[in-house]
């Protein structure tokens, strides 16, 4: 798996178990509903993990961004209906969500290159 | 039509004709971006038009939800699509999106009871 | 009861009422916990609405200002306690929460009148 | 005095005298920077107006932008050039800021309208 | 003294000087805000670190997070206390303060076997 | 050149041709407005850059403060009118700005030494 892909995944996996067996309550449902909220409902799940992911664009969170980016790679979205998607999130959020696009791109490359 | 939505929409329309007709150029094309990005493309309309709520929703930015709503409406979308989308950037953007989410209840009633 | 804070009240509350009534999981579910994460734990009552009430003011959610004020002052805070989490609130969100700060000075002075 | 310019600076005014007789430092402290941070200094008055009234309008606070947009009526900034520096907002800012370029212009015609 | 710790607190600790020994005004007294507002008033010291930790996470500044972080155990808040606080901010703030609640745990780990 | 002056900009160029090489029609036209907005107009260059410069500074946006830096710095702008406009910043956009000022002094430094 490419480097950055891996990292990012490493230390989410590792950093969650502390968050989870810490038995905060509220913190323990916020993650229970973060699965829950993309499966497949009136709308699809290619639909949900694209809203999933504009919405973390214009809040300009990057690891949320790389998130919905390899589960979006998992399930089969195509390049240029991710970019689409984040140009509308490029529109609606202005020019300061440039430099997160820049990281998402180098991301997509990093997922894309990881079969390889 | 339904009152708020027939407000919301006069003060838009009357604004953005003084906006535009200021020839600001930077502005113009901006706007001009806003109607192009929401046309077809790698992704249709619909989900466009989902993507734009979502974005506005968690950015909590009344006006733009109520002008993608309007949109959402007016393509088809059904209730239990806009509202799961809605949801979504609930669970991104917190609670603080619950407030926006009681107007946006209020303004979808007021465009399905425009044609009563 | 003060105007003001009757028609935020039952605004409020009619519009939560119809969320609710939508049963969208999700949203069902963030309604819950918005319950259940200002009970009493490791902190107290108090210091968690004052943590809700910064947290809403940080993020300049008039809403969710005005909700936190009425449970604050429901519960026994002193308007002193109450400003002097504004005031930090005011000093790491910086000046764009003064405007929030008007706002919330009116709907104590409201809360307190109420009784009278 | 057109109304909305008057209204604005009515319960700006009447709030303000509340939150500085309440007599929290960090308040008072907060507020006599904002007066300070706009004097001439190594940049000039004009140069400092636009630059308060850019950051209220990217953090999309109405207030804070008709505040900015009375005083740099008031020390002759011309239209156009308010006009330029809300672009730049509008660009950095994304098309979110868009519902407050309507409300800025609207207070700027007020402002030109008052004397007459 | 844990790395992540050090190294925090020297870069901070050096660009604090340089901007300090440039003497803007404004920028010197809003240094002097932020030690005063911590210190006990109408509130103890504890509560105001909270206030600030949470105000600090939902404007998702980790900078901010680890100050407070680091301040709070000094004082001698307990973990449960904290993570209970930051409990509040993920739920008002929404998921894309799970990213920082990460980084915010293994900060808390890193004060925590400082002394070991 | 210094070298996070240097990673940056390479970085950033590197990233800036993949996205530009997509051919994304809406990301290449805010391309294009990001460069068009910053031009002499009814405003002179140098305030433009500082009001791109506040912008970004408020939505703390790191890669944007340090383009803008750069440009302040290639167009002759002084420290001591970029720090004002920081604190201008600092102000509206609270403490919460102040990590994102210390990297801006040492980006700035980092420019001011490169040709030595």
């Amino acid at each position: 798996m490419s480097d950055i892909v891996k990292e990012f995944n490493d230390y989410r996996s590792k950093m969650n178990d502390k968050i989870l067996a810490d038995n905060n309550k509220i913190i323990k449902r916020i993650f229970n509903l973060d699965t829950n909220a993309y499966t497949e409902g009136a709308l699809d799940v290619k639909t949900k993990e694209l809203l999933g992911l504009v919405a973390s664009a214009v809040l300009r969170c990057d690891d949320c961004i790389k998130y919905h980016l390899e589960t979006s790679y998992n399930i089969g979205l195509k390049k240029e209906e991710v970019i689409e998607a984040l140009s509308i999130a490029t529109l609606v959020g202005g020019t300061i969500v440039i430099p997160h696009l820049r990281r998402a791109y180098e991301f997509w490359d990093a997922l894309e290159s990881q079969g390889e």
